[in-house]
């Protein structure tokens, strides 16, 4: 499986539909990290313009990679050595590209169901076991921006549950779609 | 679907396997609650014997279902709405037991493979749609302590990935088995 991930601070949606750069997250860099370890992905790319942010991001990953953390706590370390900080989600699908010898399938998450582009869970997993490299997106506060959603090539169809309530953490979100993409169970 | 879910603060494991209370996260709160919302489980229960926890908690919960927050997101509010902070397991055991009129069906979960009482993804889905009442049981800190896992009537096969790498977050864990239970999508 040639599966990469992508946690999108810029361009998302704030509450009013205007275009921002998000905040990192603690908890998203840990659980998002793990998530990817869990389930194979070759690399978790965190996405930001803001460069007090990368040196967030990167002082968590250290203190955990190569700091008192990597001794107190391997597991931790051993998920966050998966992050990749970057400046643009260009740069991310550049590095994708050369590791993988070619552009990977660049697949948008959102809350949203979509009438264009729209892709379900079996038709990706099909992709994946094809051994396509897919570079899947995920975005922070409000979602993708438009701008994010264009450069994909599909937006995969949304986490439905019971009911008609729909505003899962991106945190839980992405574990239930990496679940559903590549998890094996009865 | 009578589902009901339990986040335990209390008994769990510390790193060292000793028998602790662990402190409240914020974002368990949110996540799982927005999670409980989603698929529509009929409660949350907080179980902490500690009362400053209880404050905590009831502040949070307090800020979004009545506070300012209220107003600010109504999603958080909807979702916040379904948590009740209990004491101990027993007091939740015996809530949902009043409320289904019967003692529910008790599942702990746990990262490990259970050689007694385990029960698999399939089996639970087929308990839950005969409308049996199940109470979900998750661990904080290091997992489910040993007298939690005693009380309960089986244990759920652990979340296994492409990996051997088994080191979620409650958070994400939580939505990856909500998903298998209760989950709908091709």
């Amino acid at each position: 499986m040639r599966l990469y991930i992508g946690l999108v601070h810029y361009p998302v949606y704030n509450k009013n539909r205007e275009k921002i750069a998000s905040a990192i997250t603690n908890f998203d860099l840990h659980d998002l990290s793990r998530l990817a370890r869990t389930y194979g992905a070759r690399r978790l790319f965190i996405i930001t313009p803001l460069s007090n942010q990368h040196k967030l991001a990167e002082r968590i990953s250290e203190h955990w990679t190569s700091g008192y953390g990597a001794s107190y706590n391997v597991h931790r370390k051993e998920a966050l050595e998966v992050i990749r900080v970057v400046d643009s989600l260009e740069v991310a699908v550049n590095a994708v590209s050369d590791a993988e010898s070619g552009r990977p399938l660049l697949i948008a998450t959102d809350a949203s169901r979509q009438v264009e582009r729209s892709i379900d869970y079996q038709r990706t997993r099909e992709v994946l076991a094809s051994e396509r490299a897919v570079f899947l997106l995920f975005g922070t506060a409000w979602g993708l921006h438009e701008d994010a959603l264009k450069m994909c090539d599909f937006i995969l169809d949304p986490v439905e549950g019971e009911t008609d309530y729909n505003h899962l953490s991106v945190r839980t979100a992405a574990g239930i779609i990496l679940d559903r993409l590549a998890g094996r169970y009865q």
